[in-house]
């Protein structure tokens, strides 16, 4: 399957938009863990397979598993979620942005070593920068539009012939960069208008969308802004510390499993 | 020293401003190293000995190095030319953008995993995905401003109020997001014209310009358009495939090393 045909199935599925974020920070481990980089794997994993029936997708932030010279489990990380999780995609949270002959090295990295489904890109560099992704079959690229960062304004918010930065993003990756037919785009949550206002240049593209939880995202505006219906698809609504970190003893995992779903149903009890 | 006094005392001490990319692919690999990704280090390690006379710093493309697995490759590499030719700085082209608590993840990641000098960034997520690499005293930040490939007009050439963003981001970068005074920006030599309108809103920023040898941009014109005098100064010229794989036999870094000093030597012979 394609990352847009699991990540429907998985809408489908599983009933749920929330897409949990693995940032893993060994200072911020429960218990036996605490302190140690060599438990990512084994933290994570215990994540994952809690909050798995609760979401449709989860995103791996590569930063997190770099810093620790984790890499290697990180490939575990995503091997484990595709044996035991089979029709969930993987987003690899990488933001890359480089020229063509770079950008295929990066597309080998996400897709051939670490397997992931998708990966994010920054568009600065322009379509080329883009297209070495799109050309690995049936892998999701999801191109960053508006961020949930206070600076993303900085550069988004500019004035380009009368329209900001961001919707020029938008329209670029809707009418001239989808070829393949799977892109999305990241769009913050602090913005719910201008989830409403991207949602509408795009049409039906997912929109993966950081910020709620931890950062203080609005659920109820943000999907009243971002989804597609019938049924509740169209957004991967992404949380990671508020879930990942919902508790700090022995039952951590629990504790995750238990704001995932509390997530997915505040999510899911978004009126029409 | 800091990033910008190596670079100075390096523009100084080997009157040169070539900066070379270290882009390993395998398969271009001279001899017993063809194919090997585990060579990575060594095919490395003979082009920086090689080239270490002509230039001013070294740039590997942690893209090229990630695809196979070679992170441990990369940080012997950084770690032998701290070692061998000490005074020279190692830019860390990673192109990296996010968040800032992520951001800070990255910068773990090159200043203290990989032990770089700097590091390239991209500026859509604007200051705060920039600042915490500022905050690790002494290193490098390389923000991406005007790309050398062909999709960089995609978005760097769009009009805002009258200016194109890549001059947008040049001014931010000189006027606000420099307060640590160990900024620089990617310029590409395919448009001298731009490198020398950069320069004049920088000042003596360093640039960062890639797209020289294979990229096919013109020695000349590029270094009238953004040399700083007196002397050679202010500007890190890269080349990458045209100096490490000139040559394809055994004396391969033979070929590379002079095709570093020749290509030096082309850049200082420009006159005023």
């Amino acid at each position: 399957m394609s990352f847009i045909e699991s990540l429907n199935a998985a809408w489908s599925h599983t009933q749920s938009m929330l897409c949990v974020g693995l940032d893993p920070e060994p200072s911020r481990f429960p218990g036996a863990f605490n302190g140690r980089a060599d438990s990512i794997f084994d933290f994570c994993r215990e994540i994952v397979d809690a909050t798995a029936p609760f979401v449709c997708s989860f995103k791996p932030q590569i930063a997190y598993f770099a810093a620790h010279r984790a890499e290697d489990q990180l490939e575990q990380l995503i091997a484990h979620i595709h044996e035991r999780h089979p029709g969930l995609p993987v987003i690899l949270d990488a933001k890359r942005g480089d020229i063509g002959s770079t950008a295929e090295q990066y597309a080998i990295e996400a897709f051939d070593r670490y397997q992931a489904d998708a990966v994010t890109v920054n568009p600065y560099m322009g379509f080329d920068s883009v297209q070495p992704y799109l050309e690995h079959e049936g892998k999701g690229v999801i191109v960053l539009c508006r961020t949930s960062n206070a600076g993303g304004s900085d550069l988004q918010f500019l004035n380009v012939d009368g329209t900001p930065l961001y919707q020029v993003v938008a329209r670029l990756a809707a009418e001239k960069w989808n070829a393949s037919g799977e892109l999305g785009l990241v769009v913050g949550a602090t913005f719910p208008k201008e989830i409403e206002v991207v949602r509408s240049i795009v049409g039906d593209m997912p929109l993966l969308i950081p910020g709620i939880g931890a950062q203080g995202g609005d659920v109820e505006a943000t999907v009243r802004a971002g989804r597609v219906r019938p049924g509740n698809a169209g957004m991967l609504i992404n949380s990671s510390r508020a879930i990942i970190y919902a508790g700090k003893g022995e039952d951590f995992a629990n504790a995750a499993g238990e704001a995932a779903k509390r997530t997915r149903d505040a999510i899911n009890a978004v009126g029409s």
